[in-house]
């Protein structure tokens, strides 16, 4: 059964006469097409009995052709009225559409009230956001082959990265030259904008490589990660740019045992929150737990952003076929910081990671 | 007068009681903090009297406070919940909002219904972004200075992009090279992932470079832009890679004369509507309109998504300190793609362009 199958019976099972997808993201993951034209309309029709249609604009209808798309897609221009054109064509396929399925979580209050002028009987009946986080939840063999090639040249990048590292280079030079090299090998697009963080630097989790020399008897912290066939990896790892010192050491160690225990413990059957709870305790032991700041993880698969969370509070249960990273972290504001990360994906009796670059301190010579 | 300021006024003026800034763009152009959080909230709350606030994931708390924002920020956990935690702040400020401006283009049903559990009483009273699109529209002098650093950049990534064309290069080649010469001078953002497209490719006006080869003897397109200090450069030049046919050079010929018609028209009191008509009719007459499908230019400033639209249909009266693309296309499928884009502002009696990379046809010896 296709994704588009499933929505449709769904649909079926619910009595809901249309369901509008209006998330990019997840259009891309029903149908193949990925895009963003911003402002401009881009939306997926679902029916309980007729075959869905693409709405996009008229300088995409060939790309979605490209993809395969063996439904109807329909173009518009950019000064035509887009929702009278889709009022026109979902009376097509179903008439006097009344129970919608809409995101919630994205359809915004001025599209909605779009909606409600051309359909004025129009109910949100249901709400599509759960449904389909619940279907890109679980990941099938072949998205989890495509996971792990994406994984593979992750460890590629830590590779190029590591090498770059050198007494005369910036952080944002280092970050140039794994982005060059992968792009010289056919990988098109990072997942997120490279991070190269260096001594205090990489106190700041969310920071972008800045034009700073690498430090040397410093940590260096790399977070990166490539789209390959639609599919990302994302992973961290710290390495010492030569030697440093016994402190250093200590957060390093200290960081590693929370990764290693916690992917160790992550299996089907425990909650998000009791993983999170695991990793996180071995910071809180060590003394440490006010540097850490962030949640455990996050799932992922198409893009960075999907579920589990894996964080405290969220009792969902762990199952074979999610995929989310582990990657605790310590951040002492003025000092260094540490995160060390790999994504995994749920196995029968635990799981297995994407990434496979040692975890164990690596300490660059100094150059 | 701020921005921020600007609102306050407007609030007073309409006897609003809060603003409630949404989407991450415009909290960046009114606080000068910029960051994308995905599903975890950032927001900024206006009042009419009291000091406005941001409220920020825990991680990115740090980073506000650098950028030089001088009122509170409020961070929250992960795991925290965050629209408890903003009702709380927003109970300090003002007794009871009733009457609440919200952002309609960006606000999903999800988070309305979130305000409206902890707000029983609130009310959208005011659409807030036809507010800042106006605010947003007219570019001040220093934000033009900043766009035309940007547009430098762009022009130096065309000399890069130009002298990288070879025989035994593929599009995705020259756009890793351009990027990765940008990023070691510390260009580190591109406004969009740079577009080389060969040939035939560049019938598509939305492609990405392929791993093609350099086609000797055809047009090449580049569609390029930097972020520089927050503000970004998007240019368009074709180029010939050897000498090519009368064919091609003709479809150059006609899209330069609508660029340049259209630039040169360009001023103070006209409709955006009027301006994509000058550029398209060369076009049309020439024949070609069929395979010009897109409007004429779009605004840009921080993004390239902001106002006025070019467009048949936009009545808006073009004034100086306005922003925009002038992008005619020739996109003939199978056959051949030509684009020639400079962005402009408004000036007092005309307009002037960001960059300044020649027009005319250019070819490229072959190598």
């Amino acid at each position: 059964m296709t994704h588009i199958e499933a929505i449709q019976q769904w649909l079926t099972k619910n009595q809901l006469d249309v369901a509008y997808v209006s998330a990019f993201p997840d259009i891309k993951y029903l149908t193949g097409f990925g895009s963003d034209p911003i402002e401009r309309v881009l939306a997926l029709f679902i029916f309980p009995e007729h075959e869905p249609f693409i709405f996009a604009p008229a300088l995409e209808v060939e790309a979605v052709k490209e993809t395969g798309w063996r439904f109807p897609v329909y173009g518009y221009l950019d000064h035509e009225d887009a929702f009278a054109l889709i009022t026109e064509y979902l009376n097509q396929c179903t008439t006097h559409p009344v129970k919608w399925a809409v995101q919630k979580d994205n359809l915004t209050l001025t599209r909605f009230a779009t909606l409600k002028e051309h359909f004025p009987t129009m109910e949100v009946a249901a709400d599509l956001t759960p449904v389909i986080e619940h279907e890109r939840l679980y990941k099938t063999p072949e998205e989890i082959a495509k996971l792990e090639v994406a994984g593979k040249w992750a460890d590629k990048a830590f590779e190029i990265g590591f090498s770059a590292l050198a007494n005369n280079r910036t952080e944002q030079d280092v970050a140039a030259e794994i982005e060059y090299e992968l792009k010289k090998q056919g990988i098109m697009q990072m997942s997120f904008d490279t991070i190269v963080q260096s001594g205090a630097n990489a106190a700041d989790p969310h920071g972008a490589p800045k034009k700073d020399l690498i430090q040397p008897n410093s940590l260096c912290l790399f977070d990166l990660g490539v789209v390959s066939d639609g599919y990302i990896s994302d992973a961290s790892r710290t390495v010492a740019y030569g030697p440093v010192n016994d402190h250093l050491k200590e957060i390093y160690e200290i960081c590693l045992e929370a990764q290693l225990t916690a992917q160790d413990a992550a299996k089907p059957g425990m909650t998000a929150a009791e993983l999170d709870h695991i990793g996180r305790q071995v910071i809180e032991k060590a003394g440490y737990g006010e540097y850490f700041i962030h949640r455990l993880g996050h799932g992922m698969g198409q893009s960075e952003h999907e579920f589990p969370s894996i964080m405290e509070g969220n009792d969902m249960v762990l199952e074979p076929g999610m995929c989310f990273s582990i990657e605790p972290g310590i951040y002492i504001p003025g000092d260094a910081g540490v995160r060390i990360e790999d994504c995994v994906h749920i196995t029968a009796d635990g799981c297995a990671p994407f990434t496979h670059t040692p975890k164990e301190l690596q300490t660059i010579p100094l150059r």
